[in-house]
């Protein structure tokens, strides 16, 4: 018996682009998330997996149809996982802004109300959703984190806190130091409440600083995002990283945005670099 | 004095993809069409380019996207012309169906009302934007066609009916005898009237049959594809082509679907195809 409804599943370079759905009782709701699963796992070998959180008003759909990520991932036979941005449906709460509620989960427990009963999407990818998975697929267990901008941010902290977990991380454009830009006082105000002490346990910037361990790490940023100046604090990530005992690679890649043509452009690479660690 | 304005520019594997808007007067309304121009051409070289028609639904977005067709074009050196797949705007007359109307314009010059005035697609494309981008960008002159499904049958048929314009043409699940499927029966019926004989110049079967020269030809077909037994003719076109002079590879792609991800797992190999005669 098992806990996941296959909702999809097409073929892709090989391998198959699957959607799941199944009752997540970290959320209390009904989630979907997405897997490509390379050609060597339909032959029944297991895999490792680099698990993909994305950004602001995604679902699971959005790095699966435009980051192009399932041609590297077939050629390095590696599973890609990937969530949702929040709990889902008509019972969660919600809120008329992009960057809150729905699709802004921030990949944080929340403590305030409404948004205590659903919003747990730190517990539910770093612990429900990775046994899950592994339950279900054919994964060898071993496993990576990657995401873009609010997903960036989520690989992050994921990667500072359960650092046994992951064998390497990387990240598109992320909101590095969320205690301090708009987007993350927003969120970390609204789901974790005005004591800033609870803010730092969901601080990339704050946690490195702690003296957290870090996986080898991989970040690019466009020179020309948007969000650069106001939301990412890049320069202050670049400047914390020099702490770090574990290897760091922090690029600034000019002319480009915060978008999935971004993403795209650099997908390989951050692949490969997971792969690297992945396999040795 | 330039007839394109520049709506937007996203840096994507060195190159840019831009998105312009031009007073189409073929077609009498505004129109948006995509541009993916590699670094070479960024570099005030003048490269070769493929033009891709789109399927029913889409606009110039979806192939820019969802193909991940930038990273080879950018190796190659080749453009990508991506226009959309009717005329737009409030003026234009449309219908509820998703297979008639705005969104699925066929590549055909309409002679019946209300279609006439504005659903000339099959001039506008040809003729006015072939000619507007080599006029504007920095574009070589040699072109290839490609397309997906109602967008594979307008490359056909341009093909076929235009063969000293372009390299080679290839298509992905295109809809091959649109005389002879439900889609195209319908299209058929309400943009070109009863006649019968006057749809035989956009069907890419039947122009083979009356012995049309055609460029060298790639077709991949999925196996799985939800509209191949109805509406696509796959057998019909491979015995077709076996009449053709030049050369054709016609391929059945075991589990591929009609989607995004068929096209992305083999855009490559097409485009690659598409260079060879491009740069011979």
């Amino acid at each position: 018996m098992t806990d996941l409804k296959l909702v999809s599943s097409v073929r892709c370079f090989e391998g198959e682009q699957r959607r799941y759905e199944h009752q997540a009782r970290t959320l209390d709701c009904t989630m979907q998330f997405s897997v490509y699963l390379p050609p060597q796992a339909l032959r029944s070998e297991h895999v490792p997996a680099v698990l993909w959180l994305s950004g602001l008003t995604c679902t699971d759909e959005n790095f699966s149809a435009k980051a192009g990520a399932q041609r590297v991932a077939a050629e390095l036979g590696l599973a890609l996982i990937i969530p949702d941005t929040s709990p889902r449906g008509d019972q969660v709460a919600d809120d008329d802004a992009y960057d809150f509620g729905k699709g802004a989960g921030f990949y944080v427990n929340a403590t305030e109300q409404p948004w205590a009963k659903h919003y747990q999407m730190y517990d539910y990818i770093s612990k429900e959703l990775i046994e899950l998975v592994h339950k279900e697929l054919p994964l060898n267990g071993r496993l990576s984190i990657s995401g873009h901008s609010m997903g960036g941010h989520g690989a992050l902290i994921m990667a500072l806190r359960e650092t046994e977990r992951f064998e390497s991380v990387s990240a598109f454009a992320p909101i590095a130091h969320p205690s301090a830009c708009p987007w993350g006082l927003k969120a970390f105000t609204g789901y974790l409440g005005e004591d800033r002490a609870k803010w730092q346990d969901y601080d990339a910037v704050s946690l490195m600083r702690q003296g957290q361990q870090c996986p080898p790490l991989l970040v690019d940023q466009g020179s020309d995002d948007n969000f650069l100046a106001e939301q990412l604090n890049f320069s202050l990530l670049e400047e914390t990283v020099k702490s770090l005992d574990s290897p760091s690679h922090l690029r600034l890649q000019k002319g480009y945005d915060h978008s999935y043509y971004f993403i795209a452009s650099f997908i390989e690479e951050h692949l490969r670099f997971h792969h690297s660690y992945l396999t040795s």
